[in-house]
């Protein structure tokens, strides 16, 4: 019977030292959503795979975890159409659910399902794993948090800004030094319209997003290899090139694509936010990058792009404005705002900068040692008191040597160790050691309390 | 495109509301874990098929939910199996894994991979959500969360004794008058060997322990139906119909059952809990039950099991001592305890006995009013404010009417509302309004702090 135990290749178990770690990432986010108003939702690991599916692209598609029907789940297969050329059709028919890929998707479908109860402008935020079926390697798993925050129900520039804020208080709160990208898809857009290669928008963003990856040249060849002659390339160098601070960057565009409706939307926008930001107390440095495109063709406006900056570990946070995310599950021209924040990628940050405070240790502030059974019997009641005082406190359940129980402690970082022998019982005066400093010393119960308060 | 949204049966999405409530649960259940040294773990939502089944039943493999392949799954089967008789062998061939089922076997799992660095005794706990493919029906679920608290590699009964008192500080802390319900394994098997009939333990502790709801008739005919004869059956009655206090059964039943060995034992632990637990603080009402024995057979000490007093809706909480968890996945005789409460469970009673405190909701304390463009503007810096003095508020995002906006304070019970116009900036005097008393004031922005603050 016996076999050895393994974990699904990609994905993870969190020890109690990485759990409070953890947390303190997701309590700092929590914090800062509530404190802005935002209100948490959860949706089921499990959605309809009509409600996933075309979603994500083909790629995502194929990525998407299925889930086997219950029951005779062959019930409806005909034994000849098994076969390899038959893959999708014979997976529609045995699985109809399959796990999340990501918290938008979902919060779409929340959204207009629960229309009639939302109060609009709806700003929530959801913090939740998601499984994807991609290769694992180092620093991208199968199972994984994100942490999204999203304003749905309102066009007004001022989320954009209050997202901004979001994202600079939460970093500051975790004291790590960021720089947010911003950009707009209406830029991107005047962009491909002036080099008269409209159509060809998808391409180009797609491209020119990896520059900062593979730098210039190769972007160049990427879009050689996509079919953009030389003169449109020639066209879109000055424009990738451009240099200089947020104010200059704006100028220089607003000649090139200033003419375009779409560029001179998006360069109107821009400064808005821009603007706005300028007079508030925001630590990160804000760098506008008309070359910033992320992935996701679903943006309609803003592109958000968080990086931190004394580590090369890709973006730490992301998003932008989409204008009609719901359209696809029936409920169309609903405009929203978001970004996700990646959990782990934080996490490897704090660790790698050395960042994460002393104090997240999970452990119990006490131990109480164990002499004994009518010494543990006492200390039972002294437990009670300490706990009641606001002290988590534990007792060691077996009177093993005290040398064990001393290493227990030391291991699970508790702070304080009490020991309560048969003369303590009798004096009552017992004994309390600061396993860091190493002091020792002797009172009453409250005397003890006050110490470990301090 | 457009299709009407759906979730997959059996699940479901929780809403701002509900969060804040569930939040409250869980908060509360965390907190009184960490008080008494026990430390968060998490583990992957998805374990390999190997680790789950077999563990549950028969019923239980068929309730798992199983994961297709990733890639082409079919790339191994064989035309000519597909067949419903094959059902089975087709499942382990395109399926590896699954959804946990509950989060002790992946626990069990995870002590054996973790046994080198983990300090034991190891108290943990783990709150996360299980999914069964379990017939949906009014309060069960198909994704539902468990919370789970466990130390494991300690014999010692303080461990049960300070189980005992994690529950009583939970349900206290959350209002709920509650019965912990005792019984031990070992009393069971001594009852079996006093009537003769040692082989039929499981038969006859899965018929007896659901005296509680199907009655003691309905016992004796399933009994009946399980082959015990009349004369077996007859030497249960006085056992299962023992009354009384708890002294007072354990009185009896060690004149029944106390030169068994096992049953010998079994009233030992029983005394000892009982006498530790009727010297500390606790509320809850203690009860021994010698018919307890819940399901699940590989409880091999004390059975624990609790319930809402004021309710009828089944156990809030339940668990017991296991000898050999971990045996399976090579890693024998480790002993451990543990309780499991039902989130769920908890959220019916506490929405039933209506004792939710007024103050979960997790709406922001102050939405400030947009009067438009310059206001709005005004008011971020406003915010900054507020929110740094330890508040937390929101900027209506767009000059909507005023109306709309106080509507919106409204429905997300928003506490208080600042309304600041052209006029009220060039005075400095704001008006503050708090939505639940109706109550208004004037004043400078630190006045108005000052007011929200009390």
């Amino acid at each position: 019977m016996s076999q050895k135990p393994s974990l699904p290749k990609g994905t993870r178990d969190f020890t109690p030292d990485e759990m409070a770690k953890r947390n303190f990432i997701f309590d700092t986010i929590n914090k800062v959503f509530k404190n802005y108003g935002y209100q948490p939702i959860e949706t089921p690991a499990m959605e309809n795979l009509s409600t996933l599916m075309g979603k994500y692209g083909e790629e995502g598609d194929r990525l998407l975890f299925k889930i086997l029907n219950s029951g005779d789940y062959l019930k409806n297969i005909d034994q000849t159409d098994v076969t390899n050329d038959n893959l999708s059709k014979i997976t529609t028919t045995i699985s109809e659910k399959g796990l999340r890929y990501d918290l938008t998707v979902p919060f779409a479908r929340y959204v207009v399902q629960h229309r009639n109860e939302i109060t609009f402008p709806f700003k929530r935020y959801q913090v939740q794993p998601v499984w994807r079926a991609d290769r694992p390697q180092k620093g991208r798993y199968r199972e994984f948090y994100q942490c999204d925050v999203d304003v749905i129900g309102s066009d007004s520039l001022l989320n954009e800004v209050e997202l901004i804020r979001v994202i600079d208080d939460i970093f500051k709160r975790l004291n790590i030094d960021i720089v947010i990208k911003l950009n707009n898809r209406k830029i991107l857009t005047g962009i491909a319209e002036i080099i008269n290669a409209p159509e060809r928008l998808t391409d180009i963003t797609t491209a020119i997003d990896k520059i900062d990856k593979i730098g210039v040249e190769k972007v160049y060849e990427e879009l050689r290899q996509k079919g953009l002659d030389e003169d449109t390339i020639e066209m879109l160098e000055p424009i990738i090139n451009l240099g200089g601070g947020n104010s200059q960057r704006l100028i220089c565009l607003k000649e090139i694509i200033g003419i375009t409706s779409a560029g001179s939307q998006g360069i109107q926008e821009m400064q808005y936010i821009l603007d706005l930001t300028e007079q508030l107390d925001i630590k990160a440095e804000i760098k506008m990058e008309q070359a910033l495109a992320r992935g996701l063709n679903y943006y309609t406006g803003t592109i958000i792009e968080v990086l931190a900056k004394d580590v090369t570990i890709g973006s730490v946070c992301g998003g932008g404005r989409y204008d009609d995310l719901t359209g696809v599950f029936g409920l169309p021209d609903v405009s929203g705002v978001g970004v996700s924040f990646g959990a782990d990628r934080i996490y490897d940050v704090l660790t790698e900068l050395d960042l994460f405070p002393e104090q997240v240790q999970g452990s119990a502030d006490v131990l109480l040692v164990n002499f004994g059974e009518q010494e543990a019997k006492f200390c039972l009641k002294i437990m009670e008191v300490i706990q009641n005082s606001g002290i988590s406190a534990e007792l060691y359940p077996n009177p093993a040597k005290l040398k064990k129980q001393m290493k227990y402690a030391n291991q699970k970082s508790v702070r304080f160790v009490i020991l309560i022998g048969e003369e303590e019982i009798k004096s009552g005066q017992y004994t309390l050691k600061d396993m860091i400093t190493g002091d020792q010393m002797n009172g009453m119960l409250s005397e003890l309390i006050n110490r470990i308060k301090q």
